[in-house]
């Protein structure tokens, strides 16, 4: 994943991203960057997006996992899509590779802790770290957001609570390619704004597959897409499926909406065929 | 309201946040941006939102009321909701409890004088300090923008203005809860992202109501809620009220969406009741 | 357009600004940040849109034009609306009147063009500056956000590439306003989020025609609307035309919404006529 040149001087002040499903309407996000500014008071704060659909964890996680590896080492993730607010679900706070991640322990770290060469987690229990009065609806608020603003301003991991083994954590299930025979069967992940329909199908797995056969991407029935370099190579609003900015297959429509032309939407199947 | 630990030292680099009803799609939060940075070169902008729907005075203020107590002393507030840009009506420069505020004299800032401990007020008139030539249109950029900046930069109040006696200022009307018999009636402030339903029934005001007895929640004829402490106490898909981040009573669904779930908007009506 | 008094200290952190077309719910926005604070570290990067119409050149350069003026000096605006990515066009780096503009030669520059007095382009074509890995989806990442972060860190603009002429450019045709007998006629330019219509017809213009007569404004066959000083000249709910916050003419409602009152979009025309 990582194409930065990573020698660079750590930053004079510290970097805090913020990736929630609070939308942009309501108090959640300013209340959450308060209590941070308050504990943390020269972080700059980087809004990743607050418009996760609704406790969606796969969601978030499928953006965490396309986002982190571009910041900087030192950085803090605080990381609140947490439909288990309330219940006994742990909060974690995670080094890995250099970069600190705070949230809630539901799997949405899953792609973190498969990645690090470097991992360390710790179950966030130190209630003097908390607000002082602590409620069952916005553990984001209350726990999570002083906790990473500490951490961001300096706070050892250690003293937010207890060690825990990773094999502990809730690790989430994501759908990965499958070969069968001729045929390599994926599937939607994520339509973006313009109506690219990314998938779970990475450039290994159709390299792999194809074993240097020409490959062509099935939708539905009867619809074949070429597989290109990149959009320019196809007609202006004709169907084409490229390699996306992080080596996944993608169907796109050259400056037009592939997503509205297919009518199709975030679980349908995707298949990769090669010439015999 | 504030439940942060507050003894901390003061930003090295001043935090200016913004609530407007700008929207995202247009320039004007971008032109805003700029007139701060060219004044406050140093500061750290804030986005609080930018979504307050249109020229709505009471959402804005709802909004503000429920943000700043969690910033950290020294913390300049803009604040621009402002039909009646163009007309006569005042702008104003508030220090409350060492916080800033700036916008115009409309009501927005009714619940910071309400709860302000130490509260001084100006108008906003040194003209000096404003944009060379200020239009009839967007007194947001050319007269609050850099004077909020100049004060997060470091400007003394009075230099702003003459000093206001607060009870001149607007102060907007809101409706609180009311008790009749045996119903606490209230009503919807806010919908949330999640559909949750936000009322203006506080929690001091049930517990005084209920004095030790059962309450539930009702709305409609025939719909009973009850009241729990979060939402894990319901069953997945079922309706509950509880006690919210602010302490107010809020209507949910368990992982599930209230406002859809009983069609209900802004301004309807709930009652609190309590065995006899 | 220039309001602002400049003779202010240099920022002590670099300042970099977002225009794009990413939209707010998918991962660009934060992997672009994320490349940025990697090769910036101590930038302060300032959102103005993401929700530039996707693709749009023509929207993205509108609200470049009416933003960049109200920044510092020292300012770097990274501008990614690139339909063209993956072909041949190239990328520029621009300084103009003490600014950066780094982004895809596509048009987008044009106002910065004709409006700067001083002005410096280059191509930019230094491949060690870029991401070790150079993709065909998104040069937003690999190319321009490395490239605009080292030059707000301090890079020399001479590094990127070589110089351009300016006239070697794309420029973009922007339609004016026509002067046809007695009326002066021009179009709706953008809706804003408040449902005003902004035009392509200047103050200047209007003032030239009509030389001292009394103007109206007309859309459609029938609808005559008065020129005024401010919304609050007209009746509240009532039609008025009067100059915006960059003296356009522009089409609006005291406290209503013109585009739903008139059923009118981008690209309608407006006239200007004047008592003979």
């Amino acid at each position: 994943m990582n194409r930065l040149k990573k020698k660079h001087r750590l930053p004079n002040t510290p970097i805090l991203t913020l990736l929630t499903d609070f939308g942009m309407n309501d108090e959640y996000v300013g209340v959450v960057k308060g209590v941070i500014l308050t504990y943390a008071p020269d972080a700059r704060i980087v809004d990743i997006t607050h418009l996760v659909p609704p406790q969606n964890v796969r969601a978030a996680s499928h953006l965490l996992a396309r986002t982190y590896p571009y910041f900087p080492r030192g950085t803090v993730h605080l990381v609140v899509v947490d439909p288990g607010v309330g219940t006994s679900r742990a909060i974690l706070a995670v080094a890995a590779d250099g970069q600190y991640f705070v949230g809630p322990d539901n799997g949405i770290f899953t792609p973190v802790f498969l990645r690090a060469t470097s991992l360390t987690v710790h179950q966030v229990t130190a209630s003097h770290f908390f607000l002082t009065k602590v409620g069952t609806t916005f553990h984001g608020r209350d726990i999570m957001a002083p906790v990473a603003a500490r951490l961001a301003a300096g706070l050892d991991l250690n003293r937010v609570g207890p060690g825990m083994p990773v094999h502990d954590c809730i690790h989430a299930h994501y759908d990965v390619a499958i070969r069968e025979g001729n045929i390599l069967q994926g599937e939607i992940l994520h339509v973006d704004r313009f109506g690219n329909l990314c998938t779970n199908i990475s450039r290994q797995e159709v390299e792999c597959f194809a074993a240097g056969r020409e490959v062509v991407v099935k939708v539905g029935e009867k619809i074949v897409i070429p597989l290109l370099h990149s959009y320019a190579e196809q007609a202006i609003g004709k169907l084409l499926a490229l390699y996306d900015s992080h080596d996944h297959l993608e169907i796109a429509v050259n400056r037009g909406n592939a997503a509205l032309e297919l009518n199709m939407v975030v679980g349908a199947t995707v298949a990769v065929t090669a010439e015999k």
